[in-house]
């Protein structure tokens, strides 16, 4: 059994369930209110985030990138030719490269301000940091993902997934944090036809179907999160 | 030959610099203002961040992070009992863990506040954001500073190392970023005694002499920044 402590528009774990999809594992998926910050999860994440990964009889595996690293470890080999991390050290480096940028510039630069802005802060109470969006913050990041979205053109322009060859973790980390922005309309997906064509492939993966299913309490998502054809 | 684009202060680097130091490897290092943005170090880091690690014969390899797993991947076993990133799968975990904690929890909450504050808006031009420090983020940093003194000591108050029995990444990632923040004086050592001889003994390692030789111009360290006994 394994269980995964997620909410359904955090990005970090949007990308765990990709990959686990990928694995062809399919979590109890147990929905967490950082923000609340139940004691019973900062025991078992004291930093506090989602997601966290709990298989029987092991310790907590909290953190998207710890997480990733771990199912490689664990269950990596089986995949064979697709395995998500490939084998030689020099291509790890490009795909850890490039799942960094994701989950740490992307999310500090985008993904981050708009799923607290925009979704968290509605859930909050004022003691916990609610109220409406900040859209200073919100202009930011509409800002900043435009060159996000053309420097996966750039990659894809020369490579046929993101960090090469083959699928790997950089991919569903980097469409992980778009999907996110995509369910709240912010991606402009009209200004770069080749990130938005390996974006299509990505979404087609049947490990993407949970997550154009998810809804949060009060939101549509935007009329193309859910369309194969956007 | 091992080329180490890095800078003195930046904590990150300094993290591969003890790893470096604890495998033995002795790296030309490379002094880089990121702030600079210099087209060279564009193209083997697009992150534009230090540090970036390039062996002969191999493409360059960016970010802490990554740098981490490629180096135990391609030396890790050479270190026997001494590995810094152990061999279960599950010792991994809490690792990785505390390697992210530090370098992504400690750096945004206070050692990158304190470090572009009070060093590289020095040294930047008017055009690339330098000027005074901004004092109400020197003040959250040195504010966050403490409750992360107080996890180190109560981590070790269980462990004789960070992550368990052995020293690891874990102690390597968190000396380095608090050694940046003590070389500018902001570690409240004495309020917690657990995790200033913890500090101690990392301190005392001969990987982490190289860092207290660093001189930034026009910088005096700290006091106890070099007082092994502090």
């Amino acid at each position: 059994m394994t269980d995964l402590y997620y909410h359904p528009l955090c990005p970090h774990s949007r990308f765990i369930r990709l990959v686990l999809g990928e694995f062809g594992i399919e979590p109890n998926l147990i929905e967490e209110r950082t923000y609340e910050r139940r004691r019973e999860f900062l025991l078992m994440n004291p930093a506090g985030t989602t997601p966290v990964l709990v298989e029987d009889h092991a310790p907590p595996v909290p953190g998207a990138g710890t997480i990733a690293e771990y199912l490689d470890e664990t269950c990596g080999l089986g995949l064979g030719d697709r395995r998500l991390l490939p084998d030689h050290p020099v291509a790890r480096v490009e795909v850890r490269r490039l799942m960094g940028w994701f989950n740490h510039k992307f999310f500090a630069e985008v993904s981050d301000h708009l799923v607290r802005e925009k979704i968290y802060r509605r859930f909050m109470t004022a003691d916990q940091g609610g109220g409406a969006p900040d859209m200073d913050a919100v202009r930011v990041a509409r800002s900043n993902v435009r060159y996000h979205l053309r420097y996966i053109g750039y990659l894809i322009r020369s490579r046929r997934w993101l960090a090469g060859d083959t699928l790997s973790y950089a991919d569903l980390a980097a469409a992980a944090h778009l999907s996110s922005v995509d369910f709240l309309g912010d991606v402009p997906w009209a200004e770069d036809e080749t990130a938005k064509s390996w974006y299509a492939r990505v979404k087609s993966r049947p490990s993407f179907r949970p997550l154009l299913a998810d809804r949060v309490m009060g939101m549509t998502p935007s009329p193309t999160y859910v369309d194969l054809d956007f």
